[in-house]
């Protein structure tokens, strides 16, 4: 049995959606699996941006997804696995490279060996493994995605983003460290900031839906992480500057960085895209530009034995 | 020259929406304003739930909004006016009493004195008085508002309200002191629970939109506040659980208090307000039942000289 799975890139901390809200972005990591009868053990081959990676295969977050769907379900994980993994999503940049990877493994097992996993508990086994849900939900469902703990436990909703909006994502050769800028993190915030983050996450939702610059001007200037992240991502005071002059209605970090995000409308998405890569050109640095103007898909399946790859296809993993 | 105007009671701090989120409530004050020639200064008369207050009309809510609208215009305040007041709005419950008034007075100076105040200028006047805009913007504009300072002033966005949610208000008959209520809030919040009041605020919109109960359970239940106002309102737990138990999504503060609001499915909207009602009771407390099955139109004015109030006209001020 072979699986194939296609997982996009993902944009996290979408301005006052601090570890609740993220984007799928059109960059993409494809994998596929094979199970053989032999015990030969796990073998992981990764290519592109994760082909500098050294994890011992144990270590891998493909293969940490896929044993974790395994134990989910409490089938015994197969002796014998090859996982072939391809990525042009850019590691260590706050784009979902690891969101991306947890999510393809898990599909992964799902798929080749028939686990009969919804999208919820995928969602789930993945979230758990990256510590947060706000990468892996949109990963696996595509689009704009709200993640929230509720009573009944963590509910993923689609956001409507208003067709006008593009989001432009400036990503820079360094990376960021995801766990040093989570522990920049304080452990006390002032009760006025507090405030502000829940009315601006209110704003965030409305502006997305509705495409209004003034909400999407508050809803991106976030309290909770930025203020503490941004002094270790260089020329960030610039290029957010340099986004908002030429016409964004705001700029934040992509994640925990180092790529910065800025969402504009249609008309003026150009200038804003340029505007991104001449405020870190002036600081020195080569920048590249993602640019998302229609929503991207999330996850797709192949459980079939071709070898074409279905980019467009609606997810479809098994039903309980 | 009169002016006669009706604004809604409103309840605040609609769960995650501390500061920000707030929903018209069917319960009104009506007022009116007669200007006149002579120097007798101002006369208010209070009546209904307005008739205990003993302030001098200079520190009375409608005379200082009143004034506020004359002196955001540079108009001379009238040397002789009276304003006849009568309220059904519970004073000190939690239901916007004071916004009311204060809107009906800006609202009053508007009309008589033809200032030619927009909406939002009145929003404005109007929450600077108040201190906060998350009363007095839904008071002015009906249903459920969000209320979010952008980098371009204050904005108030509408949100959609799913037709099949009930709002029930329970009204003790025992006041809560508001200013006491703030003082009671702490300086610094742990930074998980910014986090989890961003990711409820933003719950609140999705939810309220598409009466998503999983969602809306979180988002009214608050970190920013509730937890460090519950204590000084006797039978608080066991009135939300009672709710909870009864089939609400939720419950939590209306404003700061004391009256507990509910949302819950239209059919069981019944049994959640019977619970609210029958909690107090077991407590000693007997509670009024407000209840908003529909949308509640915002402040209505009336400038002719007719003597019947213009109920369910659109707002009907002028723009400059």
């Amino acid at each position: 049995m072979t699986a194939r799975v296609r997982v996009p890139a993902t944009s996290s901390n979408l301005g006052a959606g601090f570890d609740c809200v993220g984007i799928a972005v059109d960059r993409w990591l494809t994998a596929s699996v094979a199970i053989h009868a032999s015990r030969s053990g796990v073998v992981i081959d990764r290519a592109g941006t994760l082909a500098t990676l050294t994890l011992r295969p144990e270590q891998d977050l493909l293969v940490r997804g896929f044993r974790a769907a395994c134990l989910a379900t409490g089938k015994p994980v197969p002796g014998s696995v090859t996982i072939n993994a391809v990525s042009e999503i850019p590691v260590g940049r706050g784009l979902g490279s690891s969101a991306a990877a947890i999510v393809a493994g898990v599909l992964l097992g799902d798929a080749a060996l028939e686990l009969g996993l919804s999208r919820e508990r995928v969602t789930e086994i993945a979230a758990e493994i990256e510590g947060h849900p706000d990468n892996v939900a949109p990963a696996l469902y595509g689009g704009a995605i709200l993640s929230v703990r509720t009573p009944a436990g963590l509910r993923t909703v689609p956001l409507r983003v208003a067709p006008e909006l593009v989001f432009l994502i400036a990503v820079p050769p360094f990376p960021s460290d995801t766990k040093a800028a989570r522990a920049a993190l304080p452990r006390t915030l002032p009760h006025s900031d507090a405030v502000l983050a829940g009315s601006r996450a209110a704003a965030l939702v409305v502006g997305l839906a509705t495409g209004d610059g003034d909400l999407l001007g508050a809803a991106l200037n976030d309290v909770l992480h930025v203020p503490y992240r941004c002094a270790r991502i260089p020329g960030y005071d610039a290029v957010v500057a340099a986004a908002q002059a030429a016409g964004a209605y705001g700029a934040t970090l992509s994640g925990a960085g180092s790529a910065i995000l800025a969402i504009a409308p249609r008309e003026r998405a150009g200038a804003v895209g340029a505007a991104l890569l001449a405020a870190w050109r002036e600081a020195g640095i080569a920048a590249d530009l993602l640019r998302c103007a229609e929503p991207v898909a999330g996850a797709t399946v192949d459980r079939s034995p071709r070898e074409s790859i279905t980019n467009n296809a609606p997810l479809t993993i098994h039903h309980a």
